[in-house]
């Protein structure tokens, strides 16, 4: 979606156009679909609505995170860390093929959107997103826990509606969930718990 | 909605199940519809695709605030600003008899909603929510900015939608704008501008 620039106004403060304009850009987020449903399945939900669910469970579950981490600076993190999907969309995080192209669309379309912003603006954001990306350091770790966490959980809660849908392995998911077997061991039980009642529901192939 | 809780599987952690049943009630933000529309006017905002495009606004637009404050607290306070709104509904800002009674609604719902939580996890997002509405504090105020200039801007870009829609008249938009007036004086002509356009377009009555 083009945003209707033709009815922007411009202010004349050429920082504060620009801001306008990715402010408007970025509400292609909301038309971006994901896998992932709400919990009443009604429909796919969307990249503005799962950053906001991440960036709003780090505020309540950042005690099970084993290394001391800038959790405010984490909340921020999650806001942004699936920006780039506007124009590189959603990859599933079962999808093998869409993953071996994924760095490269969403590099580019980092490259597009964060020229959006004057220029230390999107550097900002946009080491922001890769930081997220690297799980180098302790905040990047704990949001690579909550974003992995957020679907996971949809998943237990919508009888493994996105697992069922496209034969997810439990090997699979044991491989993606292995963040938090690492960095929030103290809940590692119940996701064992979780992978384990899902393949005896049939909702994951246990092979 | 009820999230489906039946699906639920205790971690044996008190807090921990505590914070997970909050963390699936919150999904409610994904069905309370504002008067806003998204961009490409197909279909009203949600209160999680409006908390998430306010956190990232406050990441952008902060330079423009004129008191020092604290931006990532203003991101986390813009994430559960909102909140309150799942068993109270969303009012919108410009109807008056719905105005009357949302104090009290929304004192209900945080009651019942904050209690779900550890008890000092609640209170900690409640006295978030409280201090939003308050205003007294300049990261409230910053917060409210943006709480308010997101859908003055949609409004502006969506040829007046929701303005015309309710047959809003300029006074009061100026009247809820006034606080960018006060704590963003930077940008107030360009709001002024705006505001004389959809009066001459008649996407706002002037009277």
């Amino acid at each position: 979606m083009t945003p209707p620039f033709e009815n922007y106004l411009p202010s004349g403060i050429d920082r504060f156009d620009k801001q306008m304009h990715f402010i408007a850009e970025i509400d292609a987020m909301t038309h971006i679909l994901r896998q992932t449903v709400l919990l009443d399945k009604s429909r796919q939900e969307n990249d503005a609505e799962h950053s906001w669910h991440t960036a709003v469970m780090a505020q309540i579950l950042s005690e099970h995170f084993v290394e001391p981490c800038n959790v405010p600076r984490a909340v921020m993190m999650l806001t942004v860390h699936d920006l780039i999907e506007i124009y590189a969309g959603d990859t599933f995080a079962y999808d093998q093929s869409g993953n071996q192209t994924k760095e490269e669309r969403e590099k580019q379309s980092a490259d597009r959107l964060f020229a959006l912003l004057p220029s230390e603006q999107g550097e900002k954001i946009r080491s922001l997103w890769e930081e997220f990306d690297s799980r180098a350091t302790a905040d990047s770790r704990f949001a690579a826990c909550m974003d992995v966490l957020q679907p996971f959980y949809h998943n237990t809660l919508t009888e493994g509606h996105t697992w069922k849908k496209h034969s997810v392995k439990k090997s699979s998911v044991l491989a993606r969930m292995d963040i938090i077997r690492t960095s929030m061991p103290k809940i590692w039980s119940w996701v064992e718990q979780n992978l384990e009642r899902a393949c005896k529901e049939g909702w994951l192939l246990d092979e």
